[in-house]
């Protein structure tokens, strides 16, 4: 077998929340530099545009639907690094939260391969940027968790904690699941009026939210027919911001009627 | 008083964590078009270069030193805003996330005045990267918590319940805390033995972390010497990767002694 050259290395790249523009600066200039892209469902075909010179292979996943086998994808960063080649693996939001990285990264260790990882903006702080809003606040709401209603069912999640944590909780990929993550809430011990804003598509153009609350968010979501992408945003910091955001829509529709 | 043709606008923009390449696109871009540019020490001087044309101003802030006061900022904001300028508000790491954002929003709501979130890669995810981590796991850990040791005391922070979440803990600005952190997790009920990884600036060229364990943190971080700014990843999740960065460690110390 003929050795190439250069030593290959693979970059686990974050792509920031959907909008091209919340890619970070290393994230384009490596996708510039690439030999080869893997790209997923969540990143959006835009960024293509920023590597031309390289070959793309789509590895799609979405929640529920048909995607490439992980196994697969762990097989192919191999493969290619050690053919000497340069490899983005560009994914949705941040490497580090939910994206199966620790997968990754054990099949890459495994085999020897050099690798870097490259941060990116998570969805949840994109949403609290689309609704203008802050996640913590010095006298309440002391942080925020990020977390998962995807995949969960195996898992013991522990609501009764989370739900006396005060933390604000951001749920990704809680949309299709929104009765269950009610219950669990609701037997947790989170109060049924505690404020629920979801967040569709944050960051893009046809961004929109819900407002809502634990109580009312699984008719609500159904009424308005939130889809994935979205992200819920749960907790007392997210009182005010709902209340604005409703006397904006009030305004709105106000204004609409009387044009 | 004249009034300007043109409608001042406020950007609210993440650093991110330190890296200058790090920044999003979009912060790049709004800083070359800014009339003026608010900074914040985290923020660090390598962004001048990318807003020669605009005026800056330093409204430095970090924990426990002189700062400027927070309602300045806000009357600065403000008052930029209304003279018709382009001003952007550069905040280190993300804008959502401890960087009292709520106060800023509420000003410039409060005075009318346009105004837009950029979110930006917080510490925490870049510690992750440093660290070549993932934060979740599909099997344990099922989430992130974000939370801050610092202007705490006041607060009911319930840590009993951040025990139980079974989350993976990301602590920012707790440094300076570590002792009342560490009696506050202990506590609340996490195992002593619980790794705690402490990354110092993560994503700089100078970053190096910190292995130990709850039991252990305060005096591993004091021998270390172990500086702001810093962020502490505590949970579970981190078990394998301390084992990796120690292995490595000893290894490196191995070939320093052969050499």
């Amino acid at each position: 077998m003929q050795k190439p050259p250069k030593a290959g290395k693979v970059f686990l790249v974050g792509a920031g929340p959907g909008d091209i523009e919340l890619l970070t600066l290393k994230a384009a200039r490596l996708l510039a530099s690439a030999d080869i892209v893997l790209i997923d469902d969540l990143a959006g075909d835009e960024v293509l545009a920023l590597c031309p010179q390289a070959r793309i292979i789509h590895v799609g996943k979405r929640g529920g639907c048909k995607s490439t086998p992980q196994s697969f994808i762990e097989k192919l960063l191999v493969r290619e690094a050690l053919a000497g080649h340069a490899v983005v693996r560009l994914k949705g939001g941040d490497v580090s939260l939910f994206g199966r990285a620790s997968e990754e990264i054990f099949a890459l260790e495994a085999a020897g391969i050099e690798f870097e990882i490259v941060p990116g903006v998570t969805a949840g702080l994109a949403a609290a940027a689309e609704l203008k809003a802050s996640l913590t606040h010095r006298d309440h709401a002391h942080g925020v968790a990020f977390i998962t209603a995807h995949g969960a069912e195996g898992a013991e999640i522990p609501w009764q904690a989370l739900a006396q944590s005060a933390l604000t909780l951001v749920v990704y990929m809680g949309v299709a699941r929104v009765a269950s993550l009610q219950t669990s809430l609701l037997a947790g011990g989170l109060r049924g009026d505690t404020p629920v804003i979801a967040v569709e598509r944050a960051s893009r153009a046809d961004t929109r939210n819900v407002c809502s609350t634990v109580a009312a968010m699984v008719n609500d979501f159904a009424e308005q027919q939130l889809k994935s992408p979205a992200v819920l945003v749960i907790g007392e910091a997210m009182a005010e911001r709902a209340r604005t955001l409703a006397e904006t829509a009030q305004l709105a529709t106000a204004v609409t009627r009387v044009a």
